[in-house]
């Protein structure tokens, strides 16, 4: 090692003693003849002291240097408690630059305020800030648990291969030519499911794996084109099994990395009532603001909008006071979303109702609407009307965006929660066709094993999520392990023995030779450790992300090919039969 | 959990439980009245004995039941001391077929000299083999002990892209169309080398990861298009760090799993010593035949031949007794190498020299030989003669060829040393030219930091490689760190400022901030893990291989895809301005 002792580490006890550290020039500040340096690198800052001008007098910010000197005590009154090497100082009376820094881009500190696009190009200074550096490290340590969680239950890390085959949800694979088989792709997986599954079959018993992904999506809402899971599977277990494996996980990560005790077993809610009561199937319970339904409330109601199959209603604590502009913009977000707007009330400080919804109203319902959604006077209530699902995640998107303008959520606050029974299938754009909510492997609920296909949208699957803070984090499910069962599955979506085969064929023959009843699940790796490190976008938490349009403003990815690579990759070969 | 109890776990002192085991039939032998299944799952194997016929009539290998029973000791003499349960044996009340399994396509038991083609179709069968499950087991064994490794050392686990720039090597990239950006793509990385120096300039100083890289080559000598390392970096380090932490790892690994105490320090060895004496710059120091260096015995020699900057021999032992066929075989492997042919001597038992090359050698010659290379009556002497890399190459693995044939090898040996100051450059085919042997980030040798562009050929590196039994299992460096220094190896390697710019520009400006001094390795995880599970090939230590032509039996990736694909992949996008 060129240094003999980590700067960050250096304490009181160390005074006297000679040392040579090694790192940045994190700041310079001249003071009549002695130069103060912070010292910076992975352990911490220590505060550097030159007397002699000319040892430092080349020295600008990010110079990388090498400081022989001797630690001492600070001066009475000079030190920094904000820091944990405050107490001391090293007296430099060596310093050699082992590499000089061109003025820079930007100030590192504060750099939070700098465009995105300039801190990715910058990445290797922009990781060199605490709070960057910080989020890595908090994904290694979290890695590293898992790994510790992981073993200590007895699963068996698999590398499963990232050049396949194309996946079901084909549309959405990147495709790569192979040159050795001109005119045949590989694709990157989606996810390992198939081959977990297969390992499964092959009395693997329990996999898991830190795996990247491959989605090629349209990256808008934090996604990125790859994205990493912890993925898992076991086999001869059910829900419980599963359930156990990812409490312990979450538990211990929250206690190590953030010191927060999550009660067990975790709270659990069928899909239908987080959907009843919170609009969304990833409730966010650091609040309140449940929705309210009011389908019987209004079933007389002379108001022809709110005439419809469901009614809901979500209280905006103050919302009474809100400007005309303030609620026509509501009247926009609600449209951004596809719906028509978003009718509401304000209940005025006398208790009477106000807002153009009111009077449409009979006078019975004007006045018990109040004290039905639980509405005081100063609050605004908006209502979503229609078919149920649709309204209620209207709602439960309003109730969100009520809880952030509102200040209502708690940050401190880590909830989380299983979301079970979940459907099976959901309608597809043609009525009567069917599609799988969660992917076409996962196990109807066990009461409708023999019947799903008869009712296929009242089926509930042994599908599960797990929610923390409003983002899911989980997604599992026990799988289906019979073929008869899985043949009736993909009659309900559709798809044709021909398709079946050509798709996931392999899967299919390998479930001929007694697989074993298996499920697992995949925790998003990126959002879970976005949360952890208190962060707003995986990309905070990703050393080298890409930005929405896929872009790496460091290397510059994607580029160009030249014909000669496009001729070596085989990427226009034309099969013989064909030419 | 389906099951109350692990099979495998069960022993004399669980005589009279109750126990629900599930797994699979792995054998059936039926004795009048009384059926005897082995069940075999992770845990191991039990037997299961049926009394009741009807139990187990149906049953056949492979299906996947659950059993319900008591256990009991094994009536005297009918205990099985090959298996852990061999005291025991369960006693079925009931047996529950959890899923059928259809004839086999080959017997699980043997299967071993099944066509690897047959396994890899179906290799769900193939790991249900105790000795692939156990492959696969050591694996996820290995990278668990390296994971604790690195976490004592406080190395930081940083994910890198999968999908990024075309590298230097870039002839030998995976691309990847962008359909965001029609017309660009990304190459899948070769290494992760330019980030993990990247993140050595963010000041991230410990990096590693267990990562996957890709490269499209012909699929000879066990190779695979993707393989997995485990990379790491560190900062403000020399050699003797890197090799502190590449030892603790193999230490730990060879202890922890195959029991055995590597002596520390490893052995090092100048590259140079190493091609003197083994012809190798991988030796298998398992066994002895080193090369004899005969340029001096033969600088009178009026053997053509010989007449040559370097003249070499290896023996073979007991070698005089080959038949005229097998001696003519050598040179037929000679040639298949690219040699001339293989000259070579026959030590007689009354000490002269037999063999076609021996009359043309001076009598003086005659007369020292076999003493000169250490060969006695009996032996065969074989010589390289010409340029002294490429003929001690053609002794080194004549060598090898040598300690196979006579069995020389001593199997139960782990031979373990660092092959240090590797030459810089190798000269390209055109004389004059060079191309940087390690990759051209690695740092020349110290004394000649400032003048290796004088003398190319004869600089030295700051590379080194970690060989175990004749692999080359580590790979690594210090790296260059400052570009006017990395601007000269461009310039011996003939790579213009242009180029440069374009391979990898983002690297050369990063080193303008400040680049620490930083050095380190990758490990070819497949291979160790190979020598580790004691075989042969790296297929039978990674799940889901590639066949030698890329494909893969299971899945039957890669495929052709649909016109729609490659539209949607923007494959066959022409930018507006070449429309």
């Amino acid at each position: 090692m060129i240094r003999t002792h980590e700067a960050g580490a250096l304490r009181r006890h160390d005074a006297g003693a000679e040392v040579v550290l090694a790192g940045w020039v994190a700041r310079r500040r001249d003071h009549g003849g002695v130069v103060f340096l912070d010292l910076r690198e992975a352990s911490g800052v220590v505060q550097v002291v030159v007397r002699e001008d000319d040892l430092a007098h080349d020295l600008r910010s990010e110079y990388c240097i090498k400081v022989t000197g001797a630690v001492r005590v600070r001066p009475e009154g000079n030190e920094n408690p904000e820091i944990p090497t405050g107490e001391i100082e090293v007296v430099a009376s060596e310093i050699e630059v082992l590499s000089e820094a061109a003025p820079l881009p930007f100030q590192l500190e504060g750099a939070g305020d700098v465009a995105e696009e300039t801190r990715l190009r910058y990445r290797y200074l922009d990781i060199r800030r605490q709070e960057m550096a910080e989020n890595l490290r908090i994904r290694s340590k979290a890695t590293y648990i898992a790994h510790e969680i992981m073993n200590e239950n007895g699963f068996v890390y698999v590398e499963t291969p990232y050049m396949t085959r194309s996946t079901p949800e084909g549309a959405r694979d990147f495709l790569v030519p192979v040159r050795l088989q001109p005119g045949n792709w590989y694709a990157l997986p989606q996810s390992p499911q198939l081959f977990k599954q297969l390992l499964m079959v092959g009395g693997m018993e329990r996999y898991y794996q830190l795996t990247r992904c491959f989605r090629d999506e349209d990256l808008r809402a934090d996604r990125q084109p790859e994205f990493t899971q912890i993925d898992l599977e076991m086999s001869f277990v059910d829900e419980e099994d599963i359930f156990a494996i990812g409490e312990q996980l979450f538990s211990r990560l929250l206690r190590e990395i953030r010191d927060v005790e999550l009660p067990r077993p975790f709270r659990r809610m069928r899909f239908a009532e987080a959907m009843d009561r919170f609009g969304s199937d990833k409730p966010d319970l650091r609040f309140g603001q449940e929705l309210v339904e009011l389908t019987d409330f209004f079933s007389e109601t002379p108001f022809r909008v709110f005439q419809a199959p469901y009614v809901g209603a979500v209280v905006m604590p103050g919302g009474a006071t809100q400007t005309r502009r303030e609620l026509d913009a509501w009247q926009e977000w609600a449209k951004s979303r596809g719906a028509k707007g978003l009718a509401y009330v304000l209940v005025q400080e006398d208790g009477t109702l106000g807002g153009p919804v009111a009077k449409n109203l009979s006078e019975q319902e004007r006045s018990g609407l109040a004290e039905r959604v639980g509405a005081r006077p100063g609050d605004a209530v908006f209502f979503a009307a229609g078919q149920r699902a649709a309204s209620q995640e209207l709602l439960g998107a309003a109730r969100l965006e009520i809880g952030r303008r509102c200040g209502l959520i708690d940050e401190s606050r880590w909830e989380i929660l299983w979301i079970t029974d979940m459907p099976l299938f959901e309608e597809g754009e043609e009525p009567g066709t069917w599609t799988s909510v969660h992917h076409p492997f996962t196990a109807p609920a066990v009461e409708v094993e023999d019947t799903f296909q008869d009712d296929p949208g009242a089926a509930n699957s042994r599908a599960f999520d797990l929610v923390l803070n409003g983002y899911e984090l989980v997604s599992g499910s026990i799988r289906i392990h019979r073929a008869e069962m899985q043949q009736r599955v993909f009659d309900v979506i559709g798809l044709s023995k021909a398709e079946a085969e050509t798709k996931f064929g392999f899967l299919l023959e390998a479930f001929k030779y007694g697989p074993p009843p298996h499920g697992g699940l995949a925790v998003g790796w990126d959002r879970l450790v976005m949360l952890l490190a208190g962060q707003n976008t995986i990309r905070e938490v990703i050393a080298f992300p890409k930005t929405a349009s896929g872009g790496d403003p460091l290397t510059g990815a994607p580029t160009q090919i030249t014909p000669e690579q496009r001729e070596e990759a085989g990427i226009d070969f034309v099969p013989e039969d064909e030419a």
